[in-house]
């Protein structure tokens, strides 16, 4: 039976690492939080007091932390005390994290230079596709480590997909959040366009979904939206942050993206103005502010 | 049986006019290109030879045009010739072109002065849609004549909702064009954003569809922008015409649709630079164009 | 003596038609609010009771108001009672309002019809520099016209320039709009940016006035916008209209005016949002909204 | 007699190292190529053979290179050989490349815990401001040194000013940056715009300089845009470098820069396009693409 150690429980790694379990496998997890490592042993599983002792004698350890630092915080630690230095040659690591694709690449160079084989493995789907085990997960790294890791990903989401050499996952996950953040501002437009005009909005939706206009946006988000419910879900805040990486990825290789660096001016005038907190649905609210109208109005 | 006078036998009429015929319906049509009429007379319907001819005695009138100006000319006409002045009170027109709201409505009230019931239920779905009877139609007007006209409507599109007051189909068409546009836009901003980082694009493309990204454009559209088949489809003009539309709403109701706009203004760019009678998919061109980038590099 | 009608003596035309008695011209003013013609009687002028009164027996006659429609019934009136209809051949008119390029055309046309000369001659500079008989002033229409409409320009502007044939005038306003509106804002998103980074901003403005950054907004808009006075100045409601214009122009002419799209939108965002009434200036406000900012923050 | 060492002789420095010796200082200068160092000693300064050499017992060290990391180099090093850690106790050192504010601060940093007082002094107005001894200048940092300095910086600019602790100066030439490529998109797209609708555009050029829309940009560069002449003058390159500062700060400090955001979009456009060594003027390039017309058409 293949172990697995899974470092960072949260929104996301909570119900992951649950169903890693469920499938049979046995699971070691760690987060600072240790109501979260709780959450996992009633689950199961065994809880660890540290990223090292979660990865320690795994087969497959799995990150799925914040942001590029805390990745490398702990993979790579500071200087000698990273989980990389203390894996044994051949295990596999997969961030799942979303992260800058040229950090990947470094991770995935770390972990070569020490006989690790690291995958960069992001996610979309969000809290309910982490909870169901039907994530999309696009992957970097070798052909042969994304066979050898394919149970571990299956039992994680539906559609698995091995995407390019390191670093691609991140890149398509990063291409994720640039159709996605547009996607939400659109349809936020649209919704406060159908309101100003006295459109049945629901119908409309329902509508819509059914046309070339069709989108999971329209059909998970907008709901949401109408009801103006902006509990998270996925934060302003993160997606923010993986605009910043988007933006960064596409200047750095000269591709033009007008609608995406709007759509990141928008998400960051959002946060700005102390909505980071919210679901990115809330891209609504900015739209209704811009146009004049109050909510129920 | 509910005889119907189809007027405007194009890449959308004529499949429509057809699944009508199909579906037991006695269908008269009218196109100004004969040879369109002549494929309605081989599918089952007749032909006529001008619209008042095509809608005489005709229990359902369905109009699907070009755009506003057509519409007003056949329905209105020049002073007392046009169709809404030869039709008995009672019968229903179903204008399901591509139109300006404002316009929509003044038909309404036109057909109401003559006891004539006016429907405004543009469709969307494309060429595909409209053969494969699979359309979405955003229908305003009166309740009582939506529930007359549903069967006929329901030989021709899947999706078929009655969305509000006349005028409301074509502003929720008008959403749908502002969603249609600004996701291609943002679909062909991802392929070039992922061919610059060298990842694999077909692999790419199946996971975002998965996921949050997910859409139909994205399922759709994707595949022959990728193969460069920019083959219409929905033509760059149309979908011009359709975003002025979108816009100039915007304005009057003072919405912003900051993405909307800028979608707009690169729909037009496009066809400023030659490209109206490409699919919309061709958005890619102008992203591969100001990201200096050639097909094939 | 030359004789002047001066039809339209608000903000910008009651103090154009004050400089014109200045400068030993005959003027009878029109305005439907009688006590503007009186500020023009008590400046030395003569008042009248109509337009048609106020263009009567005048060599040159000038408009002065506020868009298109307005014009169009001054001139035009409702079949036959317009005041071109009024005036013996060889009149001059000049209509110094800001109108659509397209309008001002079909009034030249409809001049020449009844052997009137009409000039488009819209202004820029504002208050102060009607005031100030400093405007810049364009001039669409015959060169031979405007040679002999000169004097009368000279007495109202510094700059005067015959820029084209009829419309050219309203064409250089427009792209003149565009300029300006998209450097307010470009100023308001310098602003709070330097107010972000805790920079003195009187001292920025100075040094930015002094370099490549240095334009006519920054010396004459900046100091007002860092004191929050938004006492008009040029309202954002006609800024809006005159953006509508541009709009309307680059679209019909397939030019990409993706700043100046973008720039409309703000600006019609800031009016949506009951700012309609303040100086253009206000666009400072929507900035500092946008980045989550209050004033004196 | 102060002495200064100056390090980067190129298209700014050299002259600026020029002005220097005609205002009586003694000037040292450094520059990787022998022949611009050549070229300043035929002026009247003298050479020296390395950045180190050039800084040895000046009064005043000043640094005029592309780039934040090209600063660092010279003033940093690689651990203990860079020019800080050779300069005596009370120096100054007047850093005028345009470099990331937050770099700015760490030099005055650096410098302070050496005993060197550091300013940063990025300065506008271009070659021919460097010529001419007309630049605007920005200065960060402490008043007493700013006050030291003024005598040397007075020699080099017509409008010097002190706005704010250090990395002031960097800030405000980061705004001074996003005017600039804002203002030259906003005027490029009015003369592609005047041009489509047929205007004499050097006459439009001379009547909307007269105006609100009158500006350095205009004044300066609309003529040389006129000509199709985009012989640097500032790089494309350049700018897309410092708009890369610009929108990483905005970004930082949460401020909605939308206007700047979508310029930056446009000159990284037109340096993927293979435009990176032309001009900025050359925006003008990009709109005429967008609006399918050819130069001279």
């Amino acid at each position: 039976m293949t172990a697995i150690g899974f470092i960072g429980l949260g929104v996301m790694g909570g119900p992951m690492a649950a169903n890693l379990v469920k499938a049979g496998f046995e699971v070691t997890g760690y987060n600072r939080s240790p109501a979260k490592v709780r959450r996992l042993v009633e689950a199961g599983g065994r809880g660890a007091e540290s990223a090292a002792a979660a990865a320690e004698g795994a087969d497959v350890v799995i990150t799925m932390l914040p942001d590029s630092p805390d990745v490398e915080a702990v993979l790579l630690g500071d200087g000698g005390d990273g989980v990389l230095d203390r894996l044994a040659p051949g295990t596999i690591v997969v961030d799942m994290s979303t992260i800058r694709p040229d950090v990947a690449r470094s991770l995935a160079e770390a972990g070569a230079s020490r006989g690790v084989r690291v995958l960069d493995a992001p996610v979309s789907g969000g809290e309910q596709g982490a909870v169901d085990a039907t994530l999309s997960i696009m992957v970097g790294g070798e052909a042969s480590t994304f066979e050898s890791a394919r149970p571990v990903l299956d039992a994680l989401g539906r559609t698995v997909v091995h995407v390019g050499p390191p670093g691609a996952g991140q890149t398509v996950k990063a291409a994720n959040q640039l159709i996605v953040g547009g996607t939400l501002q659109l349809v936020a437009e649209a919704l406060v366009f159908l309101d100003a005009h006295g459109v049945d909005r629901s119908r409309a939706v329902e509508v819509l979904a059914g046309g070339l206009a069709g989108s999971a946006v329209l059909d998970r988000k907008a709901p949401a939206m109408l009801e103006r419910d902006f509990k998270p879900g996925f934060r302003v805040d993160l997606h923010h942050k993986d605009l910043g990486i988007v933006t960064a990825a596409a200047r750095e290789a000269g591709v033009a993206i007008p609608l995406g660096a709007l759509a990141a001016t928008l998400m960051a005038s959002l946060r700005a103005q102390g909505h980071g907190d919210l679901d990115h649905g809330a891209l609504l609210l900015q739209v209704e502010q811009l146009s004049g109208r109050s909510p129920g109005e």
